[in-house]
């Protein structure tokens, strides 16, 4: 066999073991190497010439993103009907949310979903947000790609400006309607009135509609999408959305009809203050990579290097610029559009070398231990609860915090396995549970250790609710439908610590729980004789009522106290 | 509770149960609601005003393609240093494959991994293939989204134009370097080169260098990136993934050279035919949706109804055109760039409810039973072996394909979890398989009527390998990473099929041969004791030795005939 062992040669990382199932492959014969000269055969062998690389050439050209997605639909969340709706209702929800915080607003939100016929329903979102300007609105709305939350590094629902063009896209599809916008920024500004298509070939807006109409409301935005769904209740639907969304977003406030529904649920603000805004701020040195790092410089409007290293980084103070430039021996002083590719090399490995601080955490907005327990609290009747908020950690630069909430007991079923609730930036995360970093790190923990009973590659069974929280500037998800986190490590260990804390306290309630029980069971057993001992001795000793009672009182005392130490 | 059910109004479907451990919603408790003329606060609730509509809208932006895939890069399969050398190998082996299929050339592929670095690799692809024209070379190289198989309805490894810019993307991120191509179409034209560096602000080619060499090849094309990247064996590993796709497509031969090794691999062609080559074809009426048929109808070149539908449609005939018009209630001779839209609704209502033939398969290229029996086999030693090609069926308008074979007992490791290798397009899938629609379908079946035994939620335990080819026009992957299959209601029926018809068989061959080891152990039992018998009756009634030979053979004889009915 010609597959070569790793110890020859340039030493290789082996660490991951071959697998012992993997195949053999001593079945591909060896034969003689084809001579330097010629390793590639001279002409097609076999079969009549199908195409050329002319003939590809003609066919070859762009796409656009739009098209892109329209085809990959599901690739944004439209995998099926049912998926369309809810992931509709997200992103307009999410933008509505982003958008009241950002302006400081307490969120009121309404949430439509009008059933026109079986599986053609109207989704209606409105907020009380800032509004949107006028040139704006065909922007944001008829186009991919397009919004103010890409190029920010700062903790928030939406980022890459794709998701509500992308509903209104599919509405279009499968329906033929424009998206309907419906904007005001201010009590003295008039309320415009849009219905917008995206033209797919292009990934530019077509304004069917632009008019000033009369509306209520002194500001904010109404979107209005008809499109081909599906509403069902259970698992994975809008109300479980909205459900959950209304606990990790205790400040918020919703007002949600569903069809075959005469009143609209209203879901009431569990607290009147808003999250404290988080800050937008510069990538951390630690994070950055060589190709991004060239471009920076090249783009740089600073002339010198130390401060191009302060200015377009975080926490880099005038003495971390001096010890890089040292460390890569180059002058701060040098332009850094000047510096040749070797010495940004060298820049590059200096950065990593040099102790740098863990970025600024204020970019995050955590939900913190007593919102998490009083969110568990408020929807499952269980007989313990614990909560941790991790410390803020950093993966490829970007600071991100962990959270996890576990409910145990009560009135959760024993024999299921355990019910998992995965949120990214306070956004319930509702398909793809087995793809993302969450259910993973779940899977990956030795849940027997805490004493509950768990099979090979499965999760753990129980009566548990668990609550896992990413927070992050730039959550990794693993498609733009924002489903599922990407396990990166740094994460995948922050969750595993998260969880084992969460899973430590679990066990310790569980192991207390039984000793108690057993506890309980024993006291009973004796207590249940003291009467008769007290019987006993009165015959036995002649002892009076009274005596008998002041004895089986004793007793029970002595009982008492030396069982519950 | 406020929450309705279902029985009021207008129908609701809910066919899935709401999940026994959903949390209750009475928590939120029910307040009177906002009259309707203010159902929105008028002013902001509390905290300063941080941003408003105008703040806000400075900073919304496009954001471009390749700034957006560079952020997200675990998209496209550049999660960690590892998985992005095998994606890159991948990108490019794909594209070569494809090219050299599509000019109707036997593939010859060289693969070439140099560690320059612990973490540093380049990576070198060389094929046989057509070659690019010159022009085409830093569009395809240095640009996201640019190619000749989106707009393409047949089956091909590469859909998207994304795979190998991304690499060389990834590559100029990582390292600075630029992707680095030859390319020749011909002998009598000259070998390009050419170095190239993708703008990801604007997703154009930078060109650093263009130059004409001489090369040996008389045509070919070869790309060289340079990466950070980790070379391990194992499970997802570059070797693994070569292994497989020659397994899948074996009609090709590779050449492939990895670190710590001096010889080249030689995995030589195992069939000297090339597959079919797949046809493209038109999009099937029934996959098309309301707002593509607007699209398509105020582009089209036809003057009327009927010819559009027969000409931009696959398996359209005169008469069935015919009918949907009527169906339709217009006229077929009606301009299709002047229909309003209500008609247009009516069009696409009629075409679904006329009978029209499926798709055409021609644009499909299956593996074919015995091609995937002999891959089996050759692979792993087994004692049983079955393999299914279900016919093509359709998904979305789109046809596509399922194949599963299955290889049982032998020297595989009967305690494990089945292994399951998954291809798409004769492309092997390494990861993200718990996402994918496969995996799904393999845990969806119960394993223990076919014999196996399989926990809750797990994939079935047992000596199996299980191989399982999705061939499509257009297979819906989870992410353009391309790792997992969405799980389309149609392919999870054709899986399930699939793998119920290979489970069968399985059952059989494990009863047979269930039975046939208890009835030997029975006949091994019985025969221990004919010599006995004969050395009684020999004793008993004084036979010879010869008599008792000859009882003991017929006993013998006797027993083999009735145990082995």
């Amino acid at each position: 066999m010609i597959w070569c062992s790793a110890s020859q040669g340039v030493p290789v990382s082996t660490s991951e073991p071959r697998n012992t199932k993997s195949p053999r492959l001593d079945f591909l014969e060896i034969q003689p190497l084809p001579t330097d000269k010629d390793p590639v055969p001279d002409k097609p062998v076999t079969a009549e010439k199908r195409e050329t690389a002319e003939s590809m050439a003609v066919r070859q050209r762009d796409i656009s993103i739009s098209e892109f997605f329209s085809k990959n639909r599901h690739l944004l969340g439209f995998d099926n009907p049912r998926k369309a709706l809810l992931t509709t209702v997200k992103e307009a929800v999410d933008n509505s949310l982003d958008a009241c915080e950002e302006a400081g607003i307490l969120p009121t939100l309404k949430v439509e979903i009008h059933q026109l016929e079986e599986e053609r329903f109207r989704v209606c979102i409105e907020d009380n947000g800032p509004g949107i300007v006028k040139a704006q609105i065909p922007r944001i709305f008829g186009r991919l790609l397009y919004g103010s939350k890409f190029h920010t590094l700062k903790q928030a629902r939406g980022q890459q400006g794709i998701g509500i063009s992308a509903a209104g896209m599919y509405g279009l599809l499968t329906t033929g309607k424009s998206i309907a916008v419906t904007s005001r920024t201010g009590s003295g500004k008039p309320a415009h009135y849009y219905e917008i298509q995206i033209d797919t070939r292009k990934n530019r807006p077509q304004v069917i509609t632009d008019k000033v109409v009369d509306w209520e409301h002194s500001h904010g935005t109404r979107v209005e999408i008809e499109l081909i769904g599906t509403y069902k209740k259970g698992r994975h639907s809008v109300d479980d959305y909205i459900r959950q969304t209304a606990i990790a977003n205790p400040h918020c406030e919703i007002l949600f009809s569903v069809p075959g529904c005469d009143t609209p649920l209203h879901l009431q603000r569990a607290s009147t203050t808003l999250p404290p805004e988080p800050r937008s701020i510069k990538p951390h040195p630690y994070g950055v990579e060589l190709g991004v790092l060239i471009r920076m410089m090249k783009e740089s409007s600073t002339r010198q290097l130390s401060a191009f290293l302060q200015r377009d980084f975080s926490r880099v103070s005038s003495r971390v610029a001096q010890e890089i430039c040292r460390e890569a021996s180059l002058k701060p002083t040098a332009n850094p559009r000047s510096i040749a590719a070797n010495e940004v090399e060298r820049l590059f490995k200096a950065i990593n070398t040099v102790k740098i601080m863990n970025p600024a955490t204020n970019c995050l907005s955590p939900i913190h231990e007593e919102q998490i327990l009083a969110g568990l609290k408020k929807e499952i009747e269980a007989e313990f609860y614990t909560a941790i908020t991790r410390s803020p950690a950093v993966y490829r630069g970007n600071p991100f915090q962990i959270e996890v909430g576990l409910a145990y007991g009560g009135s959760l079923p024993a024999d299921e396995l355990v019910d998992l609730m995965r949120f990214a930036n306070r956004v319930p995360l509702q398909y793809q549970q087995s793809a993302c970093a969450i259910t993973k790190a779940v899977l990956g923990i030795d849940w027997r250790s805490y004493g509950l009973s768990q099979s090979k590659g499965a999760l753990p069974i129980g009566p548990i609710m668990l609550f896992v929280h990413m927070a992050s500037a730039w959550v990794p998800f693993t498609s733009e439908s924002k489903e599922a986190v990407a396990a990166y490590p740094e994460i995948m260990r922050e969750l595993r610590l998260a969880l084992q804390e969460c899973g430590r306290k679990l066990a310790t309630h569980i192991r207390a729980h039984r000793r108690a029980a057993e506890e309980a069971k024993k006291k009973s057993y004796i207590e249940k004789y003291i009467p008769h001992i007290g019987i006993a001795l009165r015959e036995i000793l002649g002892f009076s009522e009274k005596s008998e009672n002041d004895l089986v009182g004793t007793l029970k005392d002595v009982l008492e106290r030396s069982r519950s130490k």
